[in-house]
């Protein structure tokens, strides 16, 4: 393998990795210890690109910017953010030549990638040890694989989570399942999954379901599966502290939990309340968890999702009775504003605070979750994956690179606006070079209110990605398909899916067998100036290139052809365009309900004919979109 | 006059329009009260654009969003904010007819255009009593002219406010204004002036100076201006409580302040903590106000900066109170996340509260600020442009139509987002609709850390509006040109904004005289459908285009040419690059040095030599861009 590998101090062991290198004598000159911080500092040329760094902000060039590796419950994802839900600590600096590198670290590390300084890259880890990979390779792609090889192939998810998925938070009963099953029959329109949200639990409480909301629910379970839909429901990452809750009470008698400075249960509240959270990170509590899920597959779940895993702290009552003492020291004074601010922000910075993530400990009091807080949803994931039958759904929220081998990853909650296609767009090729594969967004935006024009051009991307699920928060307007106008050009869309699902799920398949993406950026294949600075459109397996239209009141979009390519309008079980366009700039119509892709030349992409669901799909090629 | 006015109930003066126009008989059927308010429901067809509403966010064309019309201090312009910091109750819908609407209405307007059902709009108002304007013209453009014929003539400044602009909160003495000052010399960058943030007053009261901070603040003005440069300070709405402070006292005695429900002035607190609020809408106040003015006029500063004027509320000390006690009654128990939300925002919503705006009262009382809120920016810059002296420069925060007349805008607290680029780019044609001609967006950004990258290209955007000021705000990265690596780039751009002005200004002036637009929508005077849809360029007077780079990591952009033009790039006092380019859609070079500009077939651009400044410039026009 065309890897070396460099040791710092004593790493903590992050099985991030799954091949055991030989540790290089000599470490590269640009690494220095400041401070007992490991450093980082390289200088980057004007040709330089950066690619990689998985779930962040920005352009699929990462140059320019700041980031920060430290999975954040962050649900405002608007351009400044420096830290998402992941840590993805692999990157590519090309330009002259193509250079990989991996930090294998479980704490925070900070990149200012040529923001500070136009032509600087540094990047400082909060800590002395670490792991540090430099990976070669012949070009982006080669350096892509020989990274994937490292960290050991991504998970891939049964058939029929290729499927269309409708969530909200929350459909919180049988009847509010059944009518979103209604609603799709009804208007024709395909479905595979609904998805419930911490609502179907009792008290939001793990491996429990609310009788009264769903009463027998693994008949309720049977009857949808047979209409070939399937429940997918949430599990989160604390456990409620309730006398009586087996679940709480197993965790504490068997010590499989994080614990506080005082080597007590640490305790912070999220959804359920006062939780306890799973130590992940031990191995014991990974399998005691990870077989909770029992209950659930035994009455015939087949998929989940895993949430709060950053872990996601709104409160501490140690924290909260401090900012409540602040306040009960106020004596009747005007207060000028800085005063007021001070106040106020005794609330408001609560929320997943350093202070509590200092105060969290693991492995029986020997880190403090601070130091090792990338790997808690990572941990989460594997030890839920690894307990799992063969051919169960599981997607997290939180991730770090070493996750991607036992789940895939929904990028978390954005929100319905129109830039937030163009990051979905821009994510993918990022997580694919960290090993996300089963992966996507939120369609049609999760926080706010969606206009249907953003949720039907959204779909027009998401129909390609291999998570295609519409979900939005409580509260908004409701963004099911079936519940817009017209929503016969929403089936259009959506049944394009269901046609491809044999080419995607096969792509998706050999992409996580063989270390490949199934996005890429144009600038991976084509070296014109054109190709490299394009970061609204990428590259679908070797076969296609995807271009949606992201902005509101268009009749179409822009779109760069590096080759000739042919342009293809698809909408329900019809290829409704086919042109041959030449190599250059083009101004591209797209009707709400068609599906733009793009076939390589000498390519050729495969149809079958479109289905309700998957378990109803015949997945017989009936067509090719020949390039 | 092609203009019909309705009236609805007893509507509330507000001097928005200047022409007494009779009141139709029959008013519109689309228009019916519910409730108690007024309700406008009109259809839209497929083929219907909608242009307008000034200070907004969304494209060019507003339809497909929600909006309202309330001035709001909310430094977070997310796409899917309703409200910004001005209230501009003018749109045109235009499609198979091109028909304006104007609603004068002091109070709440909420707008749906097309939102929530794709071809319908609904406006309602919460109130009543409105004047209601229905103007016709036989396109666009003549439509936006009779309008502004209603509104009466926009606000121009001197030629020197033309000039570059820095500023930051704050340049908070002398040496840190010196240091700006030097800075550009230093880097031989033009500036025209130094803006002063609320630092450099006293405790921030209004019409104060720190002493300490500035000694001799007269004769520093004055060896300033002997450099060519002139220093704009801010003046808030709000005068601060304190025994002895002239301005406080002279409100308390004279009644010019808003009172409360029980009649005694109304207390809210700002910068400079708890302040009495003058009440703008008593021409008393006004010339009160306006006046107080000249203290600083007096002392040689010739331009002004008004701001908060929504006006922003953080709290009063009711509302804080209310909050305390409710924290106060906490007494121990465990709480669930509920609870502590519940808490949490008993802080955070006390900013711009509508309990607030509820008990201040307007005219001795008669008025709940809350019905008539929109006018408050806009009759403090009122009484503040009918007292300054001819050829001040005066540009306001809040504002609403009418207060176009006295002062130009900025378009607020934005962020060093690149959205913000194209946001800045889009409200342009819209705020010269509405009548404002002197405005820009803070260049580079306000809130956040920019980029030098982000910077520069929002400067060759910014070198064409009218007000061109770098700002940003307390905290953040410095961002002033010089402060950048290769500045000498930053100068190429600066200096181009110099060889442009006696275009800019003659045009400005032409177009506040004549009721015409500076910067207009393609669509405006194109009819194919690809002009309709573009919206990241828009029409540079009657002459030429204007198409930023407004993206991360890009040597240039696409551009649409809706018939053939000539492509200039201009870099410090030289035109560097000059090309045809056909009907169609390009992709241009822009380096970070260069200025782009497309001149129309036939037109002309007339370009003097740079300078160091306004007054130091030579305006004789030295050589022409031809289309």
């Amino acid at each position: 393998m065309n890897i070396k590998k460099y040791r710092f101090g004593e790493p903590f062991c992050t099985d991030s990795t799954v091949i055991d290198l030989p540790i290089e004598k000599e470490s590269p000159d640009y690494i220095s210890l400041k401070e007992d911080n490991l450093f980082i500092s390289m200088s980057l040329k004007d040709s330089d690109a950066i690619y990689g760094l998985g779930e962040q902000m920005g352009g699929i060039n990462k140059r320019g910017r700041k980031y920060r590796s430290f999975c954040s419950d962050d649900p405002c994802h608007t351009e400044e953010k420096e830290a998402l839900y992941g840590a993805h600590n692999f990157f590519i600096i090309s330009g002259e030549t193509t250079v990989g590198y991996f930090i294998d670290f479980p704490g925070t590390v900070h990149y200012d990638m040529g923001f500070t300084v136009e032509d600087e890259i540094t990047i400082s880890l909060e800590g002395k040890d670490a792991d540090f990979y430099v990976i070669n390779g012949e070009n982006e792609l080669e350096v892509v694989k020989n990274f994937r090889e490292l960290i050991g192939q991504s998970y891939m998810p049964p058939m029929w989570a290729f499927g269309y998925q409708q969530s909200r938070w929350s459909y919180a009963n049988k009847e509010q399942v059944d009518a979103v099953v209604d609603g799709y029959e009804k208007a024709d329109i395909p479905l595979d999954s609904v998805i419930l949200d911490i609502d179907y639990m009792d008290h939001y409480k793990d491996f429990t379901i609310d009788d009264k909301a769903f009463p027998n629910f693994e008949s309720y379970v049977a009857e949808l599966k047979k209409k070939g839909i399937r429940l997918i429901p949430i599990i989160d990452a604390g456990v409620r502290c309730e006398d009586g809750f087996d679940v709480y009470e197993e965790g504490v008698k068997n010590n499989y939990f994080c614990k506080d400075r005082n080597g007590d249960d640490f305790k912070a509240a999220v959804w359920p309340g006062i939780c306890c959270f799973p130590d992940y990170l031990k191995a014991d509590t990974r399998k005691w968890f990870g077989d909770k899920f029992h209950t659930l597959t035994d009455k015939g779940i087949e998929g989940f999702w895993i949430d709060m895993n950053e872990p996601a702290l709104f409160f501490s009552m140690e924290g909260f009775k401090k900012a409540v003492d602040f306040v009960k020291q106020y004596n009747g004074e005007d207060l000028d504003c800085w005063d007021f601010f001070e106040y106020r922000d005794q609330f408001s910075k609560l929320s997943n605070s350093i202070d509590d993530y200092k105060n969290m400990h693991h492995l029986d009091g020997k880190y403090s979750h601070y130091d090792v807080h990338n790997l808690y949803g990572y941990m989460m994931t594997r030890g839920v994956g690894e307990c799992l039958p063969k051919d169960t759904l599981l997607f997290s929220r939180a991730s770090c690179i070493g996750s991607h081998r036992y789940g895939g990853i929904w990028t978390g909650d954005n929100t319905s606006w129109w830039s937030h296609i163009l990051l979905n767009l821009r994510m993918l090729p990022s997580l694919n070079m960290c090993g996300y594969i089963y992966t996507g967004a939120d369609c049609g935006g999760f926080n706010g209110n969606a206009s249907r024009e953003l949720v039907i051009r959204w779909m027009q991307l998401s129909v390609f990605t291999p998570l295609f699920r519409n979900h939005s928060a409580i509260g908004t307007r409701n963004q099911e398909a079936y519940a817009f106008s017209n929503n016969k050009e929403f089936k259009d869309v959506i049944e394009v899916r269901y046609r491809l699902i044999p080419y995607l799920y096969d792509l998706a398949k050999k992409c996580a067998e063989n270390n490949e993406m199934m996005f890429k950026p144009l600038a991976f294949e084509y070296k014109d100036a054109l190709s490299k600075e394009t970061d609204d459109q990428v590259l679908l397996g070797n076969e296609a290139m995807i271009a949606p239209v992201y902005q509101q009141n268009k009749s179409g979009r822009t779109v760069y052809l590096p080759e000739e390519m042919t342009f293809y309008k698809l909408s329900g079980n019809k290829v409704v365009h086919k042109e041959k366009l030449e190599k250059g700039v083009h101004f591209v119509n797209v009707a709400l309900n068609e599906v733009p892709l793009f076939v390589r030349k000498g390519k050729k992409i495969p149809l079958c004919n479109t289905g309700k669901n998957v378990d109803n799909l015949d997945t017989t090629i009936v067509e090719y979109l020949e390039g």
